[in-house]
């Protein structure tokens, strides 16, 4: 490969790791000529050494820039936090201005709104994009979720939808919205891949520990299940884990491996950021207050030795037909999943002005990333049909389905309850399901007690306006009916 | 009033809100003299028509900072935010150095954290303190957290201690640890309020459409709980809504009041914290997400309409044997909420180096603030016992009490989910007790999801390292069976 003509690269990569040495390769599949660099040499020579006459690794970032055709187009592949600002400032001294730069990490929302709008201000283009699909999305097509410079994405959306999956004859990648809004579309895809991957586990336990069925019994099941309206990566990839046993062992490789979850944090961010926006995803919030939990396993040993099992009294023998209601349940936890996460982003977009399209969302979430499945169609479906639509579960159709899943939901969250085996993400899907098609929730007690002890004051159903009572005096003063004549 | 004399006031208050007002008249009636300011004129003038001789007044910061005593105490009762800065830039200007300042405001334990580095390094002492109590706790008692300075909180702990509530001796306050401590342990303390309110909500929603108590019958009840072990503040209250009809009203006036949830964030702020940490506080989390989700209203009556009521079958004609199952449910649940504050006590404490006494927090938790109850004595006692003690649920008399009500709580979450009443803190409770007791989560799923689609890696339970799998390699080599030979 020569790496001294200059103006001949249409794309730039800074860090290349496995994803970005992986995205480059499949943007070189697509005949660009491209660019690489990273600060540790060894990975620009291994760049170097891959059989491609179209991928030049540099190992100076002013090489690297000269070798760029103008507006030159960089994206940054490198982990979140202070790296991406330490690589900005390089940039700026090598790019001019009208130049494109691309944030393909899981920056958090906040920094990339900070970042466009310095970047803005200083006569360049950015681009915060989530990237989902790993290392495989990233080599044969990913999904990818660009927001903030809209004329910078449509100069660059050839290469990049060239190199996003397909799925019926569309890109897996779309200009998301205004400013941040690519990484918090890619923050909220997060905070539901969390929330599924919960709920799996708990179906997992179900099968186990309740149902008593070995590895085998629950490989089938998951097989089963890719098989209908569950099919989904995450369920794919449950299936094949289930079936992976290390040659010369005998056992499945995944009953070995700790249970104490690692996290990379972009699932307690959306549910911080779902509280600063004041929408409930209780599903999401358990999943990352499970991973939690499961780090304590030091104090979790401690109490399993003072907390005895409990009866299995609810699953024991009833495998065969209890698998299509525990279907039915994950069903209902899994559309309630994506609801959550959908309406955060229905409610952000309102509150952050992002300019979002939910369709476009859903239709670039069908393919390529971790969250991918087939009901994702059914997602995209309700909102092409209704763009405005509120919330998931006001689409009639998922509506229809939701409640002929009801019954089962109800049954495995009680089941599970009364066997002692933990539902959390199962039994927060319900309660909130069950808060949401209230007319009128218990917490006008809540708004009464805030007004006893802490006069801040309440409001009335049938009259405006703020009040305020002394409680606890006309209760002294009837002290002993404590009940005032009517 | 004479409001001309200087250097006489031992005590200066700056905000003259109800609250301000009444921890002044507080302080007074011990005997102290002390000064109140407020940018409100009309709150001075106020202040100055209280029967007392030694509250005095003050409608410039100037005259009211000469009127103390040196060094000079001033305590800032103002809204949490940009007011509390602009208040410390107004105080420096007539303070000295030596002098102390103390923000007795819900503010941000971050902010407190700044300010007290900032106040620290200018030769001011700053105290962080939460306080807890109402209006009525600050007129009678309330529980004071503060933290900072110890050395200026040992000089006006006499006055704090003779305005505080005397429990079994003892006041409730006490100095709680290290820079933002005090203001960390309050919001603790409203992270738990929140939860315990949710869970009374969900009994009054089990009794109402559950059980289907009429209002009479349920007052009974929490009448009834309010003299045992579930004796408390916040069932008081409860009791005396149930109680309260407006002179010519027929209902309760608590059957009037907006179900929709005001909150002034220390909730979300408690949850936002513990993700921060890594500490699961998941009763926490779904009591903040069940007041978000109390506000969507619209979108609630929507749903109302087309999904239908569901059968109520499991509490119906059952009220009277119930109600000591759902004493218990309610107890377990209580519990949990001040076991996961306790805990993200204890681990807050590891980290941000607070020098906290979580035996000494119980102790000043038991009268004047929100959370008072009889159970608290049963905290204290657990860490007065064992101050390491790193989980309430190890005490063993607690884990007794948690054992003996188990079923009950497994029947509630069991019988409010087939019936469609939403349990959502009982049922984030009971599933965190259920993971919290097993040696093995299935989170090592998680972990080999997260390996199989990002590279993540993961951990086995019987080799040191960390390992990666090509998860989908062994599975393609072995495709007709997609399982290689053990």
């Amino acid at each position: 490969m020569n790496n001294e003509s200059t103006n001949q690269n249409a794309f730039g990569m800074i860090g290349l790791g496995t994803m970005g040495a992986n995205l480059l390769q499949n943007i070189a599949d697509h005949g660009y000529n491209c660019a690489g660099y990273d600060t540790n040499y060894n990975k620009v020579d291994s760049l170097n050494q891959l059989d491609y006459n179209n991928i030049h690794g540099y190992s100076t970032i002013q090489d690297f820039a000269n070798s760029l055709k103008s507006p030159k187009t960089v994206m940054m592949l490198v982990p979140a936090g202070k790296i991406v600002d330490v690589v900005i400032n390089e940039l700026l001294e090598v790019l001019d201005k009208g130049d494109i730069i691309i944030d393909g990490g899981n920056s958090h929302f906040t920094d990339t709104e900070r970042r466009y709008k310095d970047l803005e201000s200083k006569g360049y283009h950015f681009i915060g994009m989530g990237v989902s699909g790993g290392e495989e999305g990233a080599r044969k097509g990913p999904s990818m979720m660009p927001g903030g410079d809209k004329n910078a994405y449509e100069k660059i959306s050839p290469i990049l939808e060239k190199i996003a999956t397909q799925v019926n004859g569309e890109p897996t990648v779309a200009y998301m919205g205004a400013r941040s809004a690519g990484h918090f579309v890619k923050m909220v895809h997060n905070g539901i891949e969390y929330a599924i991957m919960q709920l799996i586990s708990e179906t997992f336990e179900i099968m186990k520990k309740g149902l008593q069925m070995d590895d085998k019994e629950i490989e089938a099941v998951y097989a089963k299940w890719n098989e209908g309206r569950l099919k989904s990566y995450l369920i794919e990839i449950t299936r094949d884990i289930f079936s992976y046993i290390k040659p010369g062992d005998k056992h499945l490789l995944l009953n070995n491996i700790k249970d104490e979850a690692k996290a990379l944090g972009t699932g307690k961010w959306t549910s911080q950021a779902a509280m600063d926006l004041g929408l409930p995803v209780p599903v999401i919030d358990v999943s990352v207050g499970m991973r939690d939990l499961s780090r304590y396993k030091d104090l979790r040993i401690e109490a399993s030795k003072i907390f005895p099992d409990s009866p299995n009294n609810e699953f024991r023998g009833k495998a065969d037909k209890y698998i299509s209601t525990l279907e039915s349940a994950y069903y209902f936890g899994m559309v309630s999943a994506y609801a959550q996460g959908m309406h955060l982003l229905y409610h952000a977009n309102q509150e952050y002005k992002y300019n979002l399209n939910l369709d476009t969302i859903a239709k670039i979430w069908r393919g390529g990333c971790i969250i991918r499945s087939e009901f994702l169609e059914d997602i995209y479906a309700a909102y092409n049909k209704k763009p405005e639509l509120k919330h998931l579960f006001l689409d009639i159709s998922i509506h229809d389905d939701l409640i002929s899943s009801t019954p089962n939901i109800r049954a495995v969250v009680a089941d599970a309850s009364r066997s002692g085996i933990a539902v959390p993400a199962f039994s927060a899907a319900l309660s909130y399901f069950d808060n949401f098609r209230l007319e009128t929730m218990p917490t006008n007690l809540v708004m009464a007690q805030r007004d006893y002890f802490g006069s801040h004051t309440y409001e009335l159903n049938n009259k405006e306006g703020v009040f305020h009572t002394q409680w606890e005096k006309l209760v002294d003063a009837e002290n002993s009916t404590k009940k005032p004549l009517s």
